[in-house]
């Protein structure tokens, strides 16, 4: 494939994801478009969904991107040659009901100035509670995706994503992780048509792994108690894509459209001092407990 | 002044500090104390205020550490030894009006490894609706400081704070602005004094300065349109915090107390997506035009 045939890909993969995410919501609210021009060169479309049944704030962003990067951003990315391509396509969803988890998902690909060519992406899930037999089931499509591939693939990603998705200063990972790739060089032996046949199946995975606990979960019962744990568990996610996620700061760093980042950041949260943890055995503390690094989901 | 000096001032500094507060807020809702220790030496006292009549959050956080830092935050700061204690005083108010400016208020002493010593403040105001003639008088007020110790400081501190409240994926300061200095190193030729005294003269205005705003502002109307505004200008703060201010991020990545750094953050806030700018005249729109570096405010 070629760029302008893979950005074509992720563009069309874009515009049907939103559909299945509309149908998914109830079809009452659609998602907007916003698109834009990089004054260097390419441009994106934001599309982002407010105020849906199910939904209270999804964007799913692409972009297809080209020309010379910083040199701040060049030494970032240990690149020799500040010319890039970059096309992909990011997704967060923030449900309304704390029984629905916020999704992340993203898939990219990039060509440097002297020539090599990689993809990334993955697909990681922060429950507000967790519910340990979907977590498991979230992980286990996860891996038979990547299974499918290379049985290496899955044990990899998922010790990545727990190490990407991280909090140091909360000594918790974001959610229950997922999985996530970065930098995956293609090389001339076929291993271009794996990689992109890698990106392609995750980002066609994510409707089936995530549409059905928007299903199972939107009509569960819940109330201020539940809706004050999810106002500290937005807040982690807030913290961590502005202080610690390198896409984002990458994006705000070097001139992206700030609207378009920060699309990923949740519709209501806000921060009470020093919140009393939560009492032993409550569902709250069964929730931190999972929080952590290393856990067999799969 | 000894270290152990300047760290006892400052300690009162706070309680006198959180008396004032507490009295121009009404007097019935009180400042708490939670005490904490570093591991690596030293400690603090974060006194934080919720819920009151006009301050909706305020924190006022006291801490005198020491020991080595890491080789990071040594390379960060340019110390060629990481041994170090540091004393100082840091505020943020939230209140609860949006006709009643965001304010933040630091006071800080150094001591380097290799006997370097030097001061380090500022007071900056981030109001949600600029109101001219009260940010002017606050400009004039800081001038006035200091003035009292050098007519090329004021001048030279408040473009410091231009600089550094800037919020660059935005194009906007931070607030109205107001001084900034760090690093101005203790000399032997009298210059500790001055500049110790400095540091007690920021930090003693504070309150001069600010509490006619809370009296003057709190009683005035507003309603759901101020209050989405405030939001939207809430976010802006907690932006800058996580991704740009560089003690909030020193604080995070060396494993500073976490609540303590963070208890900047807005009690509310929430993203919308890429929210319709201002009407033209509108008083919004009228904020936004103040949020430029250079005003020449006093």
């Amino acid at each position: 494939m070629s760029r302008s045939e893979i950005a074509a890909w992720l563009r069309d993969f874009q515009t049907r994801l939103c559909q299945q995410l509309e149908t998914a919501d109830g079809g009452a609210v659609r998602f907007g478009q916003d698109d834009w021009q990089r004054p260097g060169g390419g441009g994106g479309h934001s599309r982002v969904l407010e105020g849906g049944r199910i939904l209270e704030k999804g964007g799913v962003g692409f972009s297809a991107v080209e020309g010379e990067m910083s040199e701040a951003a060049a030494r970032q990315l240990q690149m020799p040659d500040p010319h890039f391509f970059a096309t992909g396509v990011s997704l967060v969803l923030h449900p309304r009901s704390p029984r629905v988890p916020i999704v992340h998902m993203n898939v990219r690909y990039f060509e440097a100035g002297n020539g090599e060519a990689w993809v990334g992406g993955g697909i990681d899930l922060t429950p507000i509670y967790v519910d340990e037999a979907q977590a498991r089931r979230f992980h286990e499509g996860l891996k038979a995706v990547c299974d499918g591939f290379d049985p290496a693939y899955y044990p990899r990603f998922t010790r990545w994503a727990d190490d990407y998705f991280y909090l140091p200063h909360r000594q918790e990972t974001r959610g229950v992780g997922g999985i996530f790739f970065d930098r995956l060089t293609l090389g001339a032996d076929g291993s271009a048509a794996h990689l992109l046949g890698l990106m392609q199946a995750v980002a066609e995975a994510f409707a089936s792994l995530y549409t059905p606990l928007m299903r199972e979960n939107h009509a569960l019962a819940y109330g201020e108690r539940e809706e004050a744990w999810q106002t500290l568990r937005r807040n982690r996610y807030a913290e961590f894509n502005l202080a610690f996620d390198r896409g984002t700061r990458f994006g705000l760093e070097t001139g992206g459209r700030t609207e378009s980042i920060l699309m990923s950041l949740p519709p209501r949260c806000g921060w009470a001092y020093n919140p009393a943890p939560p009492a032993a055995g409550s569902p709250e503390a069964n929730t931190l407990a999972w929080l952590r690094k290393g856990v067999k989901w799969a």
